[in-house]
């Protein structure tokens, strides 16, 4: 990975005092910015978003931004400034076309935490930089495997403490998952409710095509909306196929004519295997959807 | 809190390449110390332990340090290079004496994280700080509630990606769960099985009396097993009490004759009550117990 263009936000959230500046400040991201005290470090007590740039464009910025909201909101914290991250945003992105030159595909992600621990100021800040090569993935197929998550399937409602469908920080499970999917060798993830019901990838949707319809699994199931899902929806009714979010049980996945992970960045990924099981790759499919996906100017 | 002791930790792992220095150099905790890329912050993929010291001794440093390496196995992380993790903590805790004079209580927190994103080194840090009052926790006792932690009993052995029985700095749910403690009045968490058992706190291990009975539930539920508790069973049987780990239904807690939170730093926490039913505390008992635990000297 190149060095990012880093912008730490000055002015995170709506009750954040006025300054000077315009709430958010280039920095180097090759020196350190943080605080070894940081409850987004030393807790994981945080979200994060990961949003697609391109050709210059962020793609679903404003749903990215609301379900950043949507995650303070989970984690007890205060309202983040929109406007201030909408232009951090938009200025990593311009300053990473002045320094780097203009690129296809970046990606921005924006960082918010509970800050220092004892100070009641949360840290923030943004990055963009360049998206590593997945043509192969978008193209070939990746090779996934199912891994129970633990969770019953409705834990967010009655156990809202578990932050299910919070983007957060502590993301060591999921990491954990990718790499019992490479013991494994599997390049991937579906995670599965402890009562059987197929979820989501570590970092993305799944969808599921049966005959003329399109399925994903309901959200409110601790799932995380996805941007990139909505975007899968709009391409597919616009063929003529039926699009529903449905609760999904995971052996139903076997009986797919066709799977995808979808997510900001990878795009969409289908599936060339489920648990060692081959999936025919419609290569033709896999490349109008990605080319639909990568021309989203917004 | 005032401004920690820090060290940064410059050979953390056994592989780490050799170097001038002790493997650890002093570093300003009120400077920026991370970069924005480390996985510690990125993805709370990182571990740590924090550790009491009494009249300037680390108390339970070797187990400490020993569950430390564990969590690193249980996130295919290189193995940490111990002597150079003690040392640290010695340093950090001898620059505390000299820069703010004895005190009786601090700890010592250890971190190691993955590194920066792309790096493939990992990053470490120690550091020591005094200890807020817990007089009034240790004496008078603490109000707990139960709470559904999601997962079943037996997941680490069934689904170890979910990282149970690793100390990570995926922590941001043991934090919602103590916000929601605090929603229903409480101070603390009993966290519960989805399949009906006591496990632990968020930040402690549970201690149950039956007559001459001393119970701590089973540490193969995911469970972290206890530096303390360890000392608390010591203490018990010390006092010819029988002591033993075992499977508790959460229900069983109700017929307690007397129920402890124990941890590093705060020690020994009497509960007061329990889901809003009263809990006698045994103040004499109480105070000989937090007594035995501040008097370790390893």
């Amino acid at each position: 990975m190149s060095t990012p263009i880093l912008f730490l936000v000055t002015r995170p959230v709506l009750s954040s005092p006025p300054a000077e500046d315009a709430g958010f400040v280039q920095a180097r991201a090759d020196a350190p910015q943080l605080n070894v005290m940081d409850l987004g470090v030393t807790r994981g007590d945080g979200f994060f978003e990961t949003i697609s740039v391109a050709n210059g464009h962020p793609q679903a910025l404003e749903p990215h931004l609301a379900r950043f909201s949507h995650s303070a909101s989970l984690m007890d914290m205060p309202e983040p400034n929109r406007t201030v991250w909408r232009q951090a945003v938009l200025a990593a992105i311009a300053a990473h076309e002045r320094e780097s030159g203009s690129s296809p595909e970046l990606f921005a992600k924006i960082i918010m935490t509970r800050g220092v621990e004892g100070t009641g100021m949360a840290t923030g800040w943004v990055y963009a930089d360049e998206v590593e090569d997945f043509g192969a993935a978008r193209r070939d197929g990746i090779r996934v495997v199912r891994l129970d998550r633990g969770y019953r399937h409705d834990v967010a409602q009655t156990s809202p403490w578990l932050l299910q469908g919070a983007k957060t920080l502590s993301y060591a499970v999921n990491r954990a998952a990718v790499r019992e999917a490479a013991r494994r060798g599997a390049d991937d993830v579906i995670f599965v409710s402890s009562d059987g019901y197929a979820l989501e990838g570590p970092t993305s949707n799944v969808i599921a095509r049966f005959g003329n319809r399109i399925v994903t699994p309901q959200t409110d199931q601790g799932i995380l909306a996805g941007t990139t899902q909505a975007s899968v929806f709009e391409f597919f009714k616009e063929r003529g196929f039926e699009t529903a979010y449905e609760r999904v049980a995971a052996d139903l996945l076997d009986e797919a004519d066709a799977l995808w992970l979808v997510s900001s960045v990878r795009q969409a990924a289908p599936l060339r295997s489920l648990d060692g099981r081959e999936f025919p790759v419609n290569a033709a499919l896999a490349g109008q959807l990605n080319a639909f996906l990568l021309a989203r100017v917004k």
